[in-house]
């Protein structure tokens, strides 16, 4: 895993992918006492950045395992992205989804060609149930986090926010990132570290699924004892990665955990003062930059806004409380 | 009024207008029956491209002038776009505002720094009101939409559609426009001409304020027999301009008019497909592309959604009844 990964995945994303912008605001400035530029990975293809790593890892196989087509296990995000990456390359795809997954990604993923196959989050193991669906009909699994092609395309994101910094005259700052499995925190990390070395990659997760913050303070790989039951199911996931895990500890600050309630107030601010919808997952690096700016280092912070597939229940929800 | 003003002003706005980016959802393209391209100016600075606008004429203005500061006028999304662009240059603003405008404006545009000065949109004569404060402080007027420099800000957003559109290889559609006075419209309309003669400006506006389009049928300057009551307040206008109108008369296609529920509709396909959040006036482009496609030509169609300043209160009607 390193930069050279990355940029063959930026081009075979050029002019695939979109390339999302830093938005910023006066009255977010304010609330977090320091400049905040966002970058609006909720506008990329399928909603989240997730469809740079299914792209990347989709076009990086070879024409006859494209032709028998992929597999992956995700709790929407990375489903999507995986599926319109497959249905763009003609190549057949299989989803396997938690059924507690939200409705709206379920939907989404069928209607976008794949196969959705369900399973119990709480009794299911997804990786023994996806290597046996994979084996049966020759699929290539596509793991959400832990697989360098998946990395090499959620890390341009970070090639690109070392650019949109550098054109605002920014080089050192904290660069916050919504966390689960730790591929779009390793991805980002590596391309900073090569493209921006002033800016520093760090994980923000929901209170009480803060694996990796608390894998980074230990030096080892921390487990969740839920997986199951926050709003931000987005990125929650067992533990960190045996790849993603050693980069972020290499690279990566300390973690910071948000409250549900404070990824809600993010959301709301996201939608007063950006004008962009995010879900919690999505959110949670927002919510670190404004609501624990002690936390954070520096006059700029970035916070990678990484998605924005949320159940209008739960949008309207963030605004009855914080609108 | 000509493109080498709008050149002149994106020479003035680079790097500090926000280049808006092209969205697009296979969801989207399902709906309206052929390709959608959605420019996102919602995602602009202050939440509109209003901004472009005021940056241009404040920019355009002399040290002496800009000193002693600027007047305008507006529902709101102007009045933030001039704000911010004043207080940017260190120049006062006054900022002239119908009392009924959504109260999230108002307070927006005072945060900006600007004075904020009420009116009565049903009894007083916004024109005249602003004149006799414009010579009372020697401020100079920056009108909303029916001056060159206003018009060759706004104009800028055509340069950027000329050429997203051409790096998506579309030389041929219909680009539709949220249209009040005609300040956006004819700027993209002259933009287009200039840079894309295959793309076809075209005015939207809501049922009922639809002065516009029926000036465009009758060749003749036509004025809404209301100028208020309508969700879509951001783009009600009493009639198109002096300046903008032969500009549109020249260059654009007929005009569409849709109704405040398609606008909601459109509203809440953007959160959902696009993750962008829209205020009715700044959707009824995206609402006609989706909703009224037999009145648009061609495979591919371009909308510009142009604000995102939506009271919350409205945004959960959207939800409410479409989601």
């Amino acid at each position: 895993m390193n930069i050279g990964m990355i940029e063959a995945a930026a081009d075979r994303l050029k002019g695939v992918a979109l390339r999302t912008p830093l938005l910023s605001s006066p009255f977010l400035d304010e609330i977090a006492g320091r400049r905040i530029f966002v970058k609006a990975e909720c506008l990329q293809h399928t909603g989240s950045f997730k469809f740079r790593g299914g792209w990347s890892a989709v076009s990086a196989l070879s024409m006859e395992d494209r032709a028998r087509g992929v597999i992956a296990f995700s709790s929407g995000n990375h489903a999507q992205g995986v599926a319109l990456a497959a249905r763009r390359h003609g190549a057949p795809c299989v989803i396997l989804m938690p059924a507690d997954a939200p409705r709206v990604k379920i939907d989404n993923t069928r209607a976008l060609g794949a196969e959705v196959v369900l399973y119990d989050r709480a009794t299911g193991d997804r990786d023994a149930i996806g290597a046996a669906l994979a084996e049966d009909r020759g699929l290539t699994l596509i793991k959400p986090f832990d697989e360098p092609q998946v990395i090499a395309g959620q890390g341009t994101t970070g090639l690109e926010i070392a650019e949109q910094a550098a054109a605002e005259d920014v080089t050192k700052a904290d660069v916050l990132i919504c966390c689960g499995g730790g591929g779009l925190t390793s991805g980002i990390a590596l391309a900073l570290e090569a493209n921006a070395p002033g800016l520093r990659a760090r994980p923000v997760e929901p209170e009480g699924f803060d694996d990796v913050k608390r894998s980074l303070a230990s030096g080892a790989i921390e487990r969740n004892t839920r997986t199951s039951g926050s709003l931000c199911d987005a990125i929650v996931t067992p533990s960190p990665g045996q790849i993603t895990f050693p980069i972020m500890a290499r690279l990566c600050g300390p973690g910071i955990a948000v409250t549900e309630e404070e990824a809600l107030a993010a959301m709301t601010q996201a939608f007063n003062r950006l004008h962009i919808v995010l879900e919690p997952g999505g959110a949670v690096a927002l919510a670190a930059a404004l609501y624990h700016p002690s936390a954070v280092e520096g006059d700029v912070v970035i916070a990678v806004a990484s998605g924005g597939n949320v159940d209008p229940d739960v949008f309207r929800m963030a605004l009855d409380r914080y609108a």
